[in-house]
Order: C-alpha cells, then sequence, then structure tokens
C-alpha cells in the first residue's frame, strides 16, 4: 500500500487492486486554534475527527449508492478511520461546488447589497477554485470552459448533481430537524466514459447546518445526526 | 437644467425633453495621486481629462450608431465636455461588463493558476458588481438571474453586445496599431420595450491598450488615437 498524497485532512493511498485507500485524520482546518472548515491550513488536532467525517461520509454516501448517484464509495471501516474509493481525476488543480440554501459566508460578503443575511437561495450553485494561493476564487461556467477545466455539458451535469446531493443531505438533516444552510462538494471523472462522480467526504467540515436558529458546530453534528 | 446624480467623474443633468446631459469632468480615479482606472475612488484632477474621455467616447458611440448597435447616445459638445443621452435605467446597482482579449488585471490575479499573464482570451466577458464595498465582486449568470438583476436573456443578449462592442473598438484600434487587452462597459434598459443599450462612456480610463507591447496611460491614448 503506497502513499499517493498528502492532504490537510486526509492522506490517500494506492491499493493494489487500482482502487484508493483514504485515512481520515483528525486534523482538521482552522486559524488560530479555533475550527474552521471554510479555512485553508490546518488548525489543530482534535482526536475523534477523522472518525466522526467518516461515520457521517459512510452514512450519506450509502444513501447516494441506494438512490444511483455516482460516487467514487466503495467501503469504509470506522475502526480504522478508512474508506475505499475507486479511482478519479479532478477537475483541472481541484474545484469546490457549493450549495447554498440560506445566504451566509462568502456569498453575503460578495452580494451583500443584494441580499439579506439568512435570505432563502434555493439550490444556488457556485463553483471556486482549490487554490490556497488565491484564496479560491469562484468561476464562472464560462471561465471553467475557456480554461479547459470544465466543458460546457459537464457543467450542466456537475450542477444537476450538486442541487441532487444537496437536497438528499438537506432532506436527511430535517428529519432530525437541522437546517442545512450550504455545503461543499467535490468531484471527479471516473471510468473510461469520464462519468462525473461525487468524490472526498460529505461531513460537519464541508457545511453549514444549524438547529433552532443555532450553528451547529461541525463535530457536533455527527453527535447530533447519527 | 436639473443635477440628479454627482459621480466620480461626471455629472448628470436632466434636460426638459426628458433626456439627460452628462457633463464629463476632469476629475479621474485613481490611488496615491497616480491615474488607474480600476480605482474606485477619485485620486486626481487633470485638466483636459474630460474633453479627452468624451472625444473617444463620441468617436466610439458614433460608429456604433453607424452600426446600429443600441446606445444611449444622442449627441456630444466637446468644448462644453457634455453628451446627451437617452434615458436608461442600470441594472440592480449598477454592473460592470467586462470583455478580455489577454490575461492581465484582476482576471490574473483570480486565475493565474490556469492562466499565463498576457495569454489570448477571445472576447472573454465577465460581470462585476458595482460595489465599492465589496471591491466590484465578480457575479455569475445564474446569481445575476437569482438576486434579480438580470434576466438569463438579458444575460445573453448583453453578452452579445459586449462581444461585439468590444470586437468593434478592438479592430479600430488595431487600424492604428494599438492592441486591445480588455475593456469595461456599461448598460442600461431603454424605452418601453427595455431594449438593453451601451450607457456611459468608452475612453482610455474603461480599458488597457498596447502599443509595441507598452501600456498606453488612458490620456495618451486620445493623442494617439484621434
Amino acid at each position: 500500500m503506497e502513499l499517493v498524497y498528502t492532504g490537510k485532512t486526509k492522506d490517500v493511498y494506492a491499493l493494489e487492486d487500482g482502487n484508493y485507500l483514504l485515512q481520515f485524520k483528525d486534523d482538521v482546518t482552522g486559524v488560530d486554534g479555533v475550527f474552521d472548515p471554510g479555512a485553508n491550513s490546518v488548525g489543530l488536532t482534535i482526536e475523534g475527527a477523522g472518525r466522526a467525517g467518516l461515520k457521517l461520509t459512510k452514512h450519506f454516501f450509502e444513501i447516494l449508492k441506494e438512490k444511483k448517484i455516482p460516487t467514487h464509495y466503495i467501503d469504509a471501516d470506522i475502526n480504522q478511520a478508512t474508506m475505499t474509493v475507486t479511482p478519479a481525476e479532478v477537475f483541472g488543480k481541484g474545484l469546490e461546488v457549493i450549495c447554498r440554501y440560506r445566504a451566509v459566508g462568502s456569498f453575503l460578503r460578495r452580494y451583500g447589497l443584494y441580499a439579506e443575511e439568512g435570505q432563502a437561495l434555493d439550490g444556488f450553485v457556485e463553483v471556486t477554485l482549490k487554490d490556497d494561493e488565491r484564496e479560491d476564487p469562484p468561476i464562472s461556467e464560462d471561465a471553467l470552459d475557456m480554461l479547459g477545466i470544465l466543458t460546457k455539458a459537464e457543467y450542466k451535469e456537475l450542477k444537476s448533481l450538486t442541487q441532487q446531493i444537496g437536497n438528499v443531505v438537506k432532506e436527511e438533516l430535517a428529519k432530525k430537524n437541522i437546517e442545512l444552510y450550504d455545503i461543499k462538494f467535490e468531484f471527479g471523472r471516473a471510468g473510461e466514459n469520464k462519468q462525473i462522480v461525487l468524490i472526498d467526504e460529505i461531513s460537519g467540515g464541508n457545511m453549514r447546518a444549524y438547529k433552532d436558529g443555532n450553528y451547529i458546530e461541525p463535530l457536533e453534528l455527527e453527535k447530533m445526526f447519527l
């Protein structure tokens, strides 16, 4: 088993059968020792954070499997904090795709002249580049196409999948009276036909969830939801 | 004649016939006393800047008129540094529409991971909000539609007009061996059918132009071109 990539919150190993193993770590992103899923550097280590993230990820990816929504997920081992996945290549040097149900965070910082804080957004999709140095800039469909990152047809598919998956997570959380404000996903191309599939994880670190108007800390979400 | 708006570089007067008069001022935007068309505050006053901007604007708007590309232009008086225009309402609180032929400026600051400085961009269009406080953020077609600023059909028309007008300016400059790198426009809705028309100005302050690889200062452009 060969270590092929060391990420901020996960290590990636190549398996002999051609699949990959994701090792979820207890490192979380943050600033000044405070957990912030939107931050671009590892801020602290919290025991059990990796397993908590994986439990939620396993839960949601298995629901998506039942619903025949394509992901890279094969299986997960909670004790080992590992997830086995099929190979997938990211778009360009990596994108984040955000689905928004309420106006908060960077959306509000950009468009606050036209949107009220907390305003309903009805599954609004936007894409940002994974680029720490340039603070993950938002990018349009036209620019993605022109720069050779994503074709127009792929963008359409990506947007549709994002809304489908966002709605699945939203409805699941709603069963526990938890409201999803926004969520970010990563996608890749898989297999010979380059099918677009959800990759990475779905955990507290990827979303803003609220209960009774109060923000739920990423690690609280696992306890509250599962 | 009633003063209805005082802008950074123009004052706007309502005329008795329902049209408007734009008074081009010698104030130019900039930072620390240096002329910077991209800046959001008035940096300095340069004698003749208003007239120079109007001369270029008159030149280009009259070419657009011949080509039947809709603008708000009626007439211009260079001596008085005034331009008469038809009424038009801006989109939301104002948009800037940028047409890019080479990767420089904010495009490169955002997408430098995927684009080389000076790379050809073939009339790439993007829209930013006029919002000094939030540093004129770029905004997508979907967000413009969702926030009620521009419909999808209007976006399509806006993009097409932007490329048509950008190409007219590019070809005109090319006749004097000047190369257009990028240009920004403002548009509005005019008349009962809310037709999309070009408004404001087309001058050195709205574009980046180069000759023999050297950037042409906005006020130099008028002397070099006309």
